[in-house]
């Protein structure tokens, strides 16, 4: 496939260069599938248990109260708490945009005036800090949240303005008069500091494209250059907490805390290809492979530390204690998602989609209703049922909430299952590019203008076959371009078109094929979809003699509620035999395990290892990301081999 | 050998029951050798530092603002640093009763005085509670460590009475006043609450003893029974955290913070004991077990939890993210040795023993003037090494540092050396058993009053030797019972009287000597000093597939300073062939390694374990304990097999 760069953004969301251009729900509808059940989900269960912990915790009433000029009387909620309904506006933007819905347009029009009444006059807009018994503006960087609250409010105004550019709600106004304020009190001479959670660097950045105001992305780019600079206090976690001990021009890989990292990564690489500043985007490319080299767990997830949920150092990703927070992936997918778009790599739509099914689909439970905070790879007590009314603290981590004290991963998880279908494909002047599988209808213009149509068929990730039918003439040659993930060996594809079917193989990474499309050509992508066992690194101790079974994009995992066969409670005491084929019958995976007897000892380390072990049969495994939803149970994803 | 019970105490310190009686410091000496060198590093430099630093921090004059009345202005540190003074005050107490320095006298004179002008008049006693513009007493029982700090002073109050019964210094009187005050504000119909923070328990329970006082006893036991009853607010980390979740009674294994899991311990060990509860004594000997079955380090460190500080569920023991905090294992060894006094079972002091050897000497620097907090297993990266004017944040565990915000351990260290002459040996009415190996003079009376001396000679753990030379013609026979560790299979006797040398194999446990000693008699415990290779129990999933090595009490550790002729400069590169017998020449014992050689993945998770390995040479090994003393390096002690 033809990489060019496209220097000339199309529509103003878009980066001022990089190979693809991303599409609009304009362009792209997921109509049916694994995500498609989801978003329905999502927009029918989700979106308003959302608006009423929002609204009984009273989080949107913060805004009411700071209208009345009450405040701080009554303020409840963390100092971030405001974020959490810019979130959910984001969200609710998106599915009006993806599905229309008039009693989502009326409930998203009065939380934006709930906020445009808080606003003050000069654009100020937080109700934790500025007024008489609270703490001046701006006084408490560090921990704060101001500038971070108002990266997401400026998030949800490009939402809108992606999916109703002309709508007059306001909201885009209140986030320019706030971004205005911003650049005034942030800009050069001014606060010469950042926030101590970034997200404000890639609020601006969209907001400039949003609006075409280049000083937005001049001031995002300020905060970006200032990461590292020392401007924060230090603090216990140490400033890589806040990515305050080195400059994102000279770090070599994401470190702390990794909600954080990632989105100013996401931020930064905004800045770096908008103001085409190739070595800051040169430094990014690299923090990025490392930290998928040594960083990430096989699930996608990231952040091994609890206590700071914070990356660990190299090789410390320990299935246990993995916190591997939601939001760290949505962060990490947004990162990868930039490098997608400047680069054009299959590899950054591979990492999307291991993270997409495997902790973005985890986290909320079947209803919609509750939702994994932190995704452990391995759960070694079976977890109590949350109380549907409670609202759990944070670390109840193995345990699927409905609501959290700190409550960033549910309208987070809301906002990126409603926006999925713009990371389902792009364009270039040459053609579409298939990122993502799903069934869907894909409408769009080639970068030179030509119109393009075609839908997409799949049973995805149940079946590895995707039909592309293609539903226009579109004059003169073009190429559609399909990710064939790096699993997939032996991936072929099938072209049927009025000349007859065509069979070729496809190897991992992009299978372009350029051609006259004509009305009713089928192109199949047919992958390979045996479930395999997968070895970790020996680098990575804390999964040595282990091994994981995948079968598609799917990481699967062995929960207790299957173990009834080998006559045990625990996953703790079974081993897998990793030579024994798998067994694949009516969608079940099914690897060989043994229980293992160990002599229980009064102290656990001697001389010897001895170990026996029973007769192997067969226990199916399932989806990692359908764990936890039959009831408490123990879970773990890395098997020990026998 | 007989263990009879001692139901009359014959000093107001012992407990009421229990098969073993302890001795104080005029009873046993640390002459020479591995503790004498920590002890006398503890006395000439820790001391002195950490006066300089409850000094320079503003925690001593903490009590000086009370006493002026101009509280709570000018207050420094956290709310419990009043406990760091007091434990200071205790590690002087054991000082001065070790080596009888008048410079220590005079200094712990001052304190006192300084503490006792704090009281106020109805016994309370903290500096950060209870004025105006501080909040009330006793108003924020999970957080306000207010009973924790007085069971801290009752510590140091019941040392000073241990070693100085007749001192006219007002501590024991300061102690009493407080103590009358709490059983008045929390005995029946009063506060019927408990700490947040385990101590007051046991520092009561050990006032009771000294005291002759059962109203003490009485409230402690009032403390232990309300312990899972829920008067406390739920938390972020759950009620386990403090204890508050199950009833001691109840409880099958420690769980929550670490520290006070073991403070609680402790404490209920001691009503138990006091009180004759047998069952209560059952349900922690339960605990006990299966706590160092399945929760404890091969250090006898404890907590695997950095965010809460707690212990993890069974077998979640990451050695890269250990916590095991010092103060932990300094709370684990006052467990142990109260079960060590009620039964006289030999593991009770094996894991006082590795404890010791493996944590509490790791702790502190050479220099006796850096700590570490935490006790990790495996540091990955190079340490920064410790600014020694700087306060340390807690989180910076893998480095040893001068002071800490939350500086407990220092002075739990040092007062846990200045005592440990008390942990060496005990006395029942048939002889004397001796606990920990050490050069030492043991002048003491059995329970029936008969006087016995005997000196101890040994350089263990260097040597396996344990010389026993008896000074005394002690008239009648009696038992000298020697410990025989679990690891020391093949252990011998050598007992050489007038009578010529009789050998004797001695097996783990206890070996009892009974005779009519005659001064000059020898006896020769010979323990076998050859290193092991011990391997983990396979539950215990983060060291799966490596060993760590031991030899005698010791736990050796690979430190990257040791890597040179492997050509390598981190100690991820390197594995052991387990199966290669060990070195040991000129006291240094060496394993054979390899460099591994891994392929560089841009993914490290693949279809198969590709990884090739040099020829293994000889590798120096180190004692735990003495790591991060040459330099900033990587370490582990559990290293991956071939």
């Amino acid at each position: 496939m033809t990489m060019t760069s496209t220097t000339t953004p199309a529509t103003p969301v878009v980066p001022a260069s990089g190979r693809l251009r991303p599409l609009g729900l304009a362009d792209v509808r997921i109509t049916d599938g694994f995500w498609a059940r989801r978003q329905e989900v999502n927009g029918s269960a989700t979106l308003d248990h959302i608006e009423r912990r929002l609204t009984s915790e009273g989080w949107i009433a913060n805004f009411d109260r700071a209208a009345a000029g009450t405040l701080p009387e009554g303020r409840r909620g963390r100092e971030f708490s405001d974020s959490e309904v810019y979130k959910y506006l984001e969200a609710l933007a998106w599915e009006i945009g993806r599905t229309d819905d008039a009693a989502l347009e009326a409930r998203f029009r009065a939380i934006v005036g709930t906020v445009a009444r808080a606003q003050e006059d000069d654009g100020y807009l937080n109700t934790r800090f500025g007024r008489p018994g609270q703490k001046p503006r701006w006084s408490d960087l560090e921990w704060g949240h101001e500038l971070y609250c108002l990266g997401h409010l400026f998030q949800a105004a490009v939402a809108r303005h992606r999916t109703r550019p002309n709508a007059d709600d306001g909201l885009i106004g209140i986030a320019r008069r706030a971004a205005d304020l911003v650049c005034r009190v942030f800009g050069d001479g001014g606060i010469e500091s950042i926030c101590g959670h970034a997200e404000i660097e890639v609020g601006l950045a969209e907001l400039a494209r949003s609006t075409g105001e280049s000083r937005y992305l001049e001031q995002a780019r300020l905060f970006v250059e200032r990461h590292g600079t020392r401007t924060l206090a230090d603090i216990e976690y140490g400033r890589s907490y806040f990515q305050d001990d080195v400059s994102v021009r000279e770090a070599t890989v994401l470190r702390g805390h990794a909600v954080r990292a990632n989105y100013l990564a996401a931020g930064a690489a905004d800045v770096a290809v908008d103001s085409g500043d190739a070595s800051l985007l040169d430094a990014l490319r690299l923090q990025w492979t490392n930290t998928i080299a040594r960083r990430t767990y096989i699930t996608g997830g990231q952040g091994s530390h609890h206590q700071d949920e914070a990356f660990g150092d190299d090789w410390e990703l320990p299935p246990d204690r993995a916190y591997s927070e939601t939001c760290a992936s949505i962060g990490s997918v947004m990162f990868a998602w930039r490098l997608l778009l400047a680069d054009g790599d299959a590899r950054y739509a591979d990492l999307i989609e291991r993270t997409l099914y495997n902790v973005v689909a985890t986290s909320p439970s079947d209803d919609g209703r509750a939702f994994y905070y932190a995704n452990t790879l391995h759960q070694r007590v079976p977890g109590i049922p949350a109380d549907p009314d409670e609202t759990s603290p944070r670390a109840s981590s193995s345990l699927r909430a409905p609501w959290f004290e700190v409550s960033c991963c549910p309208p987070n998880v809301a906002r990126t299952l409603a926006s999925l279908a713009a990371y389902v494909a792009t364009v270039d002047e040459q053609g579409v590019q298939l990122h993502q599988f799903t069934s869907a209808a894909v409408r769009t213009s080639l970068a030179d203008g030509r119109r393009v149509a075609f839908d997409v068929a799949t049973d995805y990730p149940a079946e590895g076959l995707v039909r592309v039918t293609i539903k226009d003439d579109t004059p003169g040659e073009w190429t559609l371009s399909l990710r064939v993930p790096e699993w997939a060996e032996g991936a072929r594809v099938h072209v049927t078109s009025a000349g007859g079917t065509a069979v070729q193989d496809a190897a991992p990474g992009w299978f372009g094929l350029s051609r006259r499309f004509r009305a009713g050509d089928v192109i199949e992508l047919d992958l390979p979809m045996s479930p395999r066992v997968t070895w970790p690194d020996p680098h990575i101790d804390a999964v040595r003699g282990c091994v994981a079974i995948e079968r598609g994009p799917e990481v699967l995992a062995l929960e207790s509620t299957d173990l009834a066969p080998l006559g045990v409670h625990d996953v703790g005491r079974v081993t897998i035999d990793a030579e024994a084929p798998l067994d694949e019958s009516d969608g079940i995976v099914s690897a060989r395990l043994r229980v293992q007897v160990t002599q229980s000892a009064s102290w656990p380390y001697g001389p010897a290892d001895r170990v026996a072990e029973g007769d192997s049969i067969l226990i199916p495994l399932i989806p990692y990301h359908s764990w936890a939803n039959r009831g408490p149970s123990t879970m773990r994803v890395w098997i020990p081999t026998s």
